[in-house]
């Protein structure tokens, strides 16, 4: 099992709340609800994003990441870690 | 009508890919998937939701915006148009 | 003179003080300290950057943009300014 | 000596850099130069900072981090770390 499922069902409860909201941005176009209303919207959709990654970004770096430095010196694991820190950094 | 609705099927289109991401990631989550493809996917998802920003933003800046600097100079829909902008870009 | 001018030793002070930061930030490289330390003070510059860019871009869009709206329509200067919002935002 | 001393010249090297393109915007400013050309310098200098900020933060991981998992766990190192991610993504 990997680190994040003690975090599951927050990590879900947060995802089904990101889905309903893009829900509720389809029906905000088709009602032709204020643009800035929207992006209001969209904005709060992004930053629940952001939790969610940073979440999952830190049990993959106290588990998965730690255990191979332990073990065979994560040179692979870091390399890994440093990618996806460069994505979501940029 | 807000001048987004040019692209209507377009946006909710996007949303919709987006709202079927969210679902698939809480599947992932469920069938206990490595924690970095779950990252892949809300990577992705963040990069669809900042172009249907994008979208919303522009369309609102040649609209919206617009008008009101011909209208009544726009000194209220600027200062709302910085707000969206540097909610956006922190 | 562009829209900025009125704005510009605020601009030139912030500039002043971000190049003492490059400075200091080699200083700190040079006397081996903690990384940690290094990366806040570059987490600082960017975002004294930041603000710069929202305040040139803020006149920017009160001054140039919104002439050209009243003038030929702006079409130009907006495509120009989405550009700009679009790297800033990625 | 930390991690980073055997990247030191190249950092230093992009540091000096970005101190003299601190130099050239406040030139820019002085001489009135079009809004939109400095804001593109000051794209450059941010998206600079973010890879000496990148490359701190890999000989980081790789160095003072890992040493730390091998050692005591590093369970402080690592809240350090994502207190830094954090404060990077945001």
């Amino acid at each position: 099992m990997h680190p994040y499922q003690k975090d599951a069902s927050d990590l879900l409860s947060r995802l089904r709340k990101i889905e309903g909201q893009a829900r509720g941005v389809q029906k905000m176009i088709q009602d032709d609800r204020y643009c800035v209303d929207i992006l209001a919207q969209i904005s709060s959709m992004k930053a629940a994003l952001s939790k969610v990654e940073l979440a999952l970004l830190e049990s993959h770096t106290r588990g998965c990441v730690a255990e191979a430095i332990r073990g065979d010196g994560g040179e692979e694991k870091i390399n890994e870690l440093m990618r996806v820190i460069r994505a979501g950094m940029k």
